[in-house]
């Protein structure tokens, strides 16, 4: 199994500078890559593994052919070249069709014959599972869900009642889509719960990481659209809407009826309380707090950058001075004016 | 199935302004509720969607009365009126009682007749299950757990060895509850396990997220106390007490042997480090680190706010600087008194 | 069952002031102790429950001795020796050896006869499974995956194909190891999908924590070294590498291709970017963020100390003046000095 460089070129349109002919058996970085491996060179970092790698064959930019000393793939994206070089030769593995006899399945499912139903799964009443689709073993889907055509689930996933899931999406074991929002209504000292009615949209071609949670809508839907990409451990609130192709970032929490852009880029561990908005085209780097609508598309951040602990504490104790210190040079500057 | 207006009026004690047989089918938004739904007005924001509704009734304060255009249900608290309406119309569906054949228990178990235990659940030995309790598919629950009345356990949740657990609560899927906590002992640059000999206790009426953690305790139990509300992703570690009916938003750590007290309202993604106690009635907004006791009621926060990234970059270098620019005001300062 | 307090003595070397023949059968604290039980002495915050502790021995210090009141276990590290004996009186239940009817098992698996699957497992194809380990209810494997001796996962964890995992490793429930890592090539304002190829290796003796994440690489391997720790919720992207025994709390994110040294402990909360490098012995404070290599062993902080909400509002504000407000002391500065 393998393709020449030539079947590359034509398949991903790219431009070939050497043994066309070259086979191709499997994709390694620059510095363990062997004969019959292809490789990547995107990070300038990286130029002295490219001097000297083993590859047949090497992805890389127009304007550094020159110093590639093996066959080159020439393409202006290269990190895309190479992911779609990757895949044609690691194709995701087809499970079985059908449904394993220890899944469990209740009356009124309409399940495609080419869709594969897992080890120990559970899946409610009344769903549909489209052509194509994976439920991987230990999944549990709920009553009423919609899964589309080729969409996969990992494993040991949930999928609570009336969620409705699109096509090409893949999610990653643990994660659990439709879960209740967090709504409670205060009673006197007490909560009382809030039915959560509304249900979780998720678009075709998304990725949901491992763990990570989108609770359903009070009363209308919570909405992931398509393209957007979603790392491990983010937790998605109730009614919150992210706009396509946006890519979040692990362990990013996002507070209830928060609507974001499309093609923002969201860093880990950021916090985005709720009832706001982020316009289209936002970044937002690793563990910022956002706390009010962003109206301009751009980069954005927050915190304070780490140092040495004693140093740190210092400043740290001065920051609760900052409105003082602040004060106290306003009242220089209007003495020195008065001399 | 619907129940009219005077129906609502005598079963939760409201005043009805309008036609008091309308019958009330289902709950929706201002903005799509249609002839036969009813919403609720809580938010001066939505003004204008009151002004426009076709809900058949409307939920809101005596005050907001006269701008009602239908059907008023008069309140003082119109979203805790809601949340009951939408119960009555939505009822919890009753998992049918008994243990489906693919769950797996082991002996010296006590499971009511009335509860259920959903597809390939796996149930310990001498464990029992109250009255009317729903353990969803895909559940593993140990050995001598005690899980009270109508308590619902939604799916693929673990709940380790001897964890007892209260009445009516409520544990969305992927919790786990009764993990070992992280004790370890050094031994000349290694960690040696401190056995995690307690359990946790969960009091009645708590309602616990998707994906949330609760570690058993070290020696004596961690304790979660009756009517806490816990949404996703929240970390609780060994010998953690939380008071009653304290509020805790997603993916927010809690540290070992933290005591929280009652009516506490803790921000979403907050970290609350080991060994310290915060009193009743306190509220923290996201993304604070709590570092010591907090010992009165009130509101507490940390962190700075959001910008975008190149001031940022500025006023962060800064921060370094600090203590120098705190130490230099005060010198001037003092230059300034001696002229 | 129990242990006399000379065969702890002989066991763990150390010294017994008191009766020796004195029978130990169980753990406690210095303030539940009752007779029987043996407890520990190493916090001086609880001095006044060691002199009234009605345990039959305490474990300290030799410098404390004087001070027991009960039979003293004497030795330079109580917590250690503690952790000991509470191991020795408390040893881990093992399960059933043998395969339970209803796990799932694919063809081509090397599980040792005296290992044991639980309930509702799911195993893949050609997996090994060592001597002694256990692998807990509702556990997914993939396959071509190694698991070593003695190894236990507790219940409902996920491990994806061709993962390896060493001897003596403890995962609690919900982790999912193996998981795709979050790598996608940017294509016209959309997102592809770079296939991840690379694993995840986990040596001897790690503890892994629930509902943790650990993410395969992209073409090499994710790695985490002998005898680290991991607390829950922990997420760990592709091509992280964890040095041997470093210690990290829960709720931590790491980015992709972040290399930790040895023996570091890393606080809860923590954010570390991807493609940076932290040397051996460094230990980082709750919630602090780490954007670059750090290159000397210590202690490392960032954040800002908590405050109440009003007081902090005007500090938070002024850190937004802050590099204006370092200007304007530089020029008062230059000011007086020109006088």
């Amino acid at each position: 199994m393998g393709i020449s460089l030539a079947g590359i070129a034509q398949q991903l349109d790219c431009k070939i500078v050497g043994d066309e002919s070259c086979l191709i058996t499997g994709v390694a970085t620059l510095q363990s890559a062997e004969a019959g491996q292809i490789t990547f060179f995107a990070n300038p970092r990286y130029r002295r593994y490219l001097l000297s790698t083993k590859a047949s064959a090497v992805i890389l930019h127009p304007d550094e052919q020159k110093a590639c000393p093996v066959n080159a793939v020439i393409t202006s994206n290269p990190y895309l070249i190479y992911a779609k070089v990757a895949s044609l030769l690691n194709p995701v593995a087809t499970a079985q069709a059908g449904c394993h006899p220890s899944a469990v399945i209740q009356q009124g499912c309409n399940i495609d014959p080419s869709a594969s139903i897992g080890a120990n799964c559970s899946i409610g009443a009344n769903t549909s599972i489209a052509a194509g689709a994976q439920i991987g073993p230990g999944c549990v889907i709920g009553d009423n869900v919609t899964i589309g055509a080729e969409t996969r689930l990992m494993a040991n996933i949930t999928v609570c009642d009336a969620v409705t899931i699109g096509a090409r999406v893949l999610i990653q074991p643990g994660a659990v889509i439709g879960s209740d929002g967090f709504g409670f209504a205060p009673d006197q000292g007490k909560w009382v719960k809030v039915p959560q009615l509304g249900s979780v949209m998720i678009g075709d071609d998304v990725e949901i990481g491992a763990n990570t949670t989108i609770d359903r809508g009070a009363l209308e839907d919570t909405v992931i659209e398509e393209g957007v990409i979603l790392d491990n451990q983010i937790q998605i609130a109730h009614n919150v809407r992210i706009g396509a192709y946006t890519a979040i970032a692990g362990a990013t929490a996002i507070a209830g009826s928060a609507t974001i852009g499309k093609r923002c880029q969201i860093g880990g561990a950021v916090g985005i309380v709720g009832h706001l908005e982020i316009v289209d085209d936002v970044h937002i780097t690793a563990m910022s707090l956002v706390t009010g609508n962003i109206k301009q598309p751009g980069l954005y951040s927050s915190g304070t950058p780490l140092a040495g602990n004693k140093e740190w504490r210092k400043n740290a104790a001065r920051f609760g001075q900052l409105d003082n210190l602040a004060r106290r040079l306003k009242s220089l500057e209007k003495k020195l004016e008065n001399k």
